[in-house]
């Protein structure tokens, strides 16, 4: 099969363990490579340049944006995050699949530009469960759980725009349905143009 | 995840080997039911009424189709083959995936019928080998042969119809392709409606 690198996009609700997944997902297998949105919010403690994200100021965000050197960006409260564009064209052109952890505003604009991404959302298996990752987590305090969940509420109403749903109730079978979703994305008839295009090239001439 | 069964079709070259890789796949997956057709055409030494076909009179056909028993039907040459509806309503009910292996005319209609239904087509990794599977049957003379491959060749104008393309190199690699293509389908965020509706009121529950 011939094959080229695909997009990827995975959201989910805060607490649906996606973070985890997703790391597991690319130690797993070597073919995903994870973008690194740039973002102008300040750093977290523990957080890294170049690692959760691109720390930059509200001015080189606004160039790059200008520039289209971002795929997608959207704002969430007062902060900006967004794709920088050359990692992603980079990955896909070697030949990897590169996941994109964003949410639905960056989603739907990564399906206009690129028909054959691949647009997952992932859920626990109820919201009971989420309820409770949230509150075991230990390090929310009960209003952030409360706006975790009406954020989530909100979230559910967008889901149809996904592709596929996966249900993460066991870190290692989750792992390995993402990667089947993936490999599945890979066969898709209109990601094989070029295969059809040989093979009835092939035909023509054996007839 | 709530659970239905979905209609399955496959097609694919004379060559492509689909029946040998449908037959192995239901003996190793007893969550799929195969479809038999119904047809109008003699049967051919060695197969038998319930097996391959249920083969009918051109009466009893036409009545099934006036009385909207057939799923689908189409004519090849002189001969009609149809999908009787009662077993594959049956066994969907019952959480059982249907595999129906007719051609294009009929994936069609099954797709306007069953939006969620999955369509696939099963190819050899090339026309070459597509010839060498043919010759080496040692049962079609020239002509068949020739026949069989300008027949590849103008169905292979109709496969962007299908969702995927499924390589056949290997008949177990194969098989087992199959079964994730299903098992991914079974995701498809249309076909979670339930389970969306369950987290969406167990969120505004919590909320």
């Amino acid at each position: 099969m011939d094959r080229k690198g695909i997009l990827v996009v995975v959201s989910g609700f805060s607490g649906s363990g996606k973070g985890t997944l997703m790391k597991a997902l690319v130690e797993k297998y070597h073919q995903y490579a994870l973008s690194i949105s740039a973002t102008t919010r300040q750093p977290r403690p523990g957080e890294e340049n170049g690692r959760e994200y691109f720390f930059v100021t509200r001015e080189a965000f606004q160039k790059m944006a200008e520039e289209n050197a971002l795929i997608e960006y959207a704002q969430y409260v007062e902060n900006y995050y967004g794709t920088p564009r050359e990692y992603v064209e980079k990955q896909l052109a070697s030949g990897r699949d590169v996941i994109l952890e964003i949410e639905i505003q960056g989603a739907l604009r990564i399906k206009e530009q690129y028909p054959d991404a691949l647009l997952l959302f992932v859920t626990p298996p109820s919201a009971e469960e989420l309820k409770r990752r949230l509150t075991n987590r230990g390090t929310e305090s009960a209003e952030v759980i409360e706006a975790r969940l009406k954020r989530a509420a909100e979230e559910a109403e967008g889901v149809e725009a996904y592709d596929y749903i996966v249900v993460n109730d066991d870190l290692e079978a989750c792992t390995e349905r993402l990667h089947q979703l993936i490999e599945a994305q890979h066969s898709r008839t209109s990601l094989q143009k070029e295969f059809l295009n040989r093979i009835r090239a092939e035909l023509k001439h054996l007839n």
